[in-house]
């Protein structure tokens, strides 16, 4: 009976799993570098967890499932949720600020595409306890410090950043009610997936008022923070939220990125958390979705039964990531090659168990080691060896029978040697 | 409002992230030093897949659901499965032996107890493709390699070794009919975990016919594999299969970790694909659950759709090994202790965007530094440098402002010295 995967899922065979490694081992890379500790949390939560504070569109893509106990449940869309439990939990004992790091396995019903799958790692960084630019600048900085490391430039990658607060002020001051911003943000978030007649289709349905969409349409329009200030009546709100703005991007140039980040009102971000600062990772070509996004949610942690602390972090997830690094050409010499340390070939098969055995006394040593199940003749060991990338062969031969002596060849350079058995392992 | 964390599951916390990395580290190393290549697959596969030939045991454990298309899913409780629909997809292009490894994720909604939880990670090795015993000892040198690796000795772990083609072959000369073995492999797989009368007590309505029932307690109680020999009807079924394992204890002996190994008639393993060589990884002291288990499963390949391909392996999970490393001893020096190589403090709050700027110049140029938000006086920030176990504190202070010098102490000899800022980095 022959059963298929289930679509929207990816098999990792030896080759993509070694991308898989390379992204997610620089993801821990850069994340230690820049001072944040790992955490994980279960494949699984209550369901009730994603749908009170994520949002509605992660609702829908829950994969839920109830348990024999009757417990109903969702496999994680998100880790964010699960860090504001796990914080809660232990927040009296914690050290604060809080740097985590985590590079959960997360599944999402969406429409698989390109660049979209129903089961993806994100890389997750997270500053819990910090109520300053400084931390959202800092979790910005680590990832653009990963992204320069395996070779992108800010040719290659934009950050485009704007605050929910400051959006919420700008349309609280032009006369949108506070009930209003939820589906506002929702559809302002979509703005760039959509036609221009769409969107302003779907804005007349949202606000009614011509005068309002007007002054919305040049939010979104805005080329600098600035015009912010120019544009809209400047209130106390706005002030602050602009200001936080302003410090996050002097922050980003002191740290040598700011030719990454620019400002953008059209970051609004799908989650339903957010509070403050908000940006999104894109490859400048723009032919991709977002590389990944995040910013500051300053009440999830109450929120989940806990006391109000600031926390800001982002997400990165490992496929349209994937791509972008396969079509700049970042990935053939940079991932790791299989590259055994020893190939032990015997010349005669009579001498099988003696190859079995110094194979198995080299990988004791801690030498990465193969050997051939064949024990064909030794040309064809040889070639085996070569496929397997071997730097050496270890050649079991009369050498040994004679004289308890191996021949060494290196495979760089077709250097032979002859060394005693016991020396060899001495 | 407060929402636990689901029964069963755990919260990786730093300290606990960093034993699990331990642990899974440890596994992949070994893995590849013992020519493994790593592979995986999806968290959750079809629900049939799982319900035909995983035995009975797994399938009331699973945690099934069905997604927004109607597909009935599960999330994996084991990977093997997916193993063998992986290598059916590809078996024209995959070179020969298939040597691959993987860690997965599992989910099994058993009653969580001491060493079980309801979601795991299992190291998992298998060869495809080698029909011969050199495949199996490979394999079981591979766990003990890891094992003797992280410090266990053949005083701390035994390998219990049998067989199924020896059971099944032993039991059809003594009289139990082909479709009674099923069930009867269930029954004593289960015999060490319940007291002797209870057991035979299932025994007696299992097989009516009390020369039967005496025989199988006869071969539960064979201390070595020659007594097959001696008790038997010596069938050529019976013959080949002791040859088997007689050939097996040798390679492992040449292999160096025959001290670990014995054999054990009572092992049988749960899993219902089994089909030759089987055995478990256990501690000593006999206290725990098994660490882990595995065997031969030749026909599993051609279940699920593919060619008649023989394959062998195991499954070691991190629960039952994490608590026998914790008894041992064993975790304590060997985790990695977080160790950031710099530590950026400001002698002067004016100076703290210095500070931001030089802790992301480390970070750019691949070291691991950190800084302190607070500005705080020097000596706190020397305090939090040293709880951080920070090798080496930049000081930014009035040097910088005067000459473009840093201070750079040592954490480890205490000494001090003043290097130019663009020599530092250059």
């Amino acid at each position: 009976m022959k059963i298929p995967p289930v679509k929207g899922t990816r098999d990792f065979y030896p080759p993509e799993m070694a991308i898989r490694n390379f992204i997610v081992d620089g993801w821990k890379d850069a994340s230690l570098r820049n001072g944040f500790e790992e955490y994980d949390g279960p494949i699984f939560e209550y369901l009730k967890m994603f749908q009170i504070k994520s949002g509605e569109e992660i609702v829908e893509q829950l994969f839920s499932l109830t348990d024999r106990g009757g417990r109903e449940l969702a496999i994680r869309p998100e880790i964010t949720p699960t860090l504001a439990r796990m914080v809660n939990q232990q927040i009296n004992s914690l050290p604060r600020p809080i740097k985590w790091f985590s590079v959960p396995r997360l599944c999402r019903a969406e429409r698989p595409q390109r660049g979209r799958f129903r089961e993806f790692f994100q890389w997750n960084v997270d500053i819990i306890g910090v109520d300053d630019e400084i931390a959202d600048a800092e979790v910005i900085f680590c990832a653009l410090d990963y992204l320069r490391q395996v070779g992108l430039t800010a040719e290659d990658i934009v950050v485009r950043i704007s605050s929910r607060k400051m959006l919420a002020a700008v349309l609280r001051s032009i006369g949108i009610a506070k009930n209003e911003l939820e589906p506002l943000y929702a559809l302002l978030d979509k703005r760039s997936k959509m036609p221009g007649e769409v969107f302003e289709k779907m804005l007349a349905d949202t606000v009614s008022d011509e005068t309002k969409r007007k002054k919305i349409l040049e939010l979104m329009n805005l080329a600098s923070i600035e015009q912010i200030e120019d544009c809209f009546n400047f209130s106390e709100e706005i002030k602050e939220s602009v200001g936080e703005l302003r410090r996050l991007f002097e922050l980003l140039d002191i740290m040598g990125v700011g030719d990454f980040c620019r400002f953008d009102a059209n970051i609004v971000r799908g989650l339903a958390y957010y509070t403050g600062i908000v940006y999104e990772f894109y490859d400048k070509c723009g032919e991709l979705r977002a590389i990944g996004g995040g910013g500051r949610y300053d009440n999830l942690l109450k929120q989940f039964g806990g006391p109000a602390i600031s926390a800001t972090g982002f997400g990165i997830g490992d496929c349209v990531l994937g791509i972008l690094l396969e079509e700049k050409g970042l990935l053939g010499k940079q991932l790791n090659q299989r590259k055994p340390d020893y190939f032990v070939a015997c010349a005669d098969k009579e001498l099988f168990l003696k190859a079995v055995e110094v194979t198995a006394r080299l990988r004791a040593a801690g030498k990465s080691a193969n050997f051939s199940y064949k024990s064909a003749n030794l040309g064809k060991q040889f070639k085996e060896a070569s496929a397997q990338n071997a730097q050496k062969v270890v050649i079991i031969g009369e050498e040994l029978s004679k004289n308890n002596e191996l021949v060494i060849k290196d495979m760089n350079n077709g250097q032979q040697e002859l060394i005693d058995l016991d020396k060899f392992f001495g």
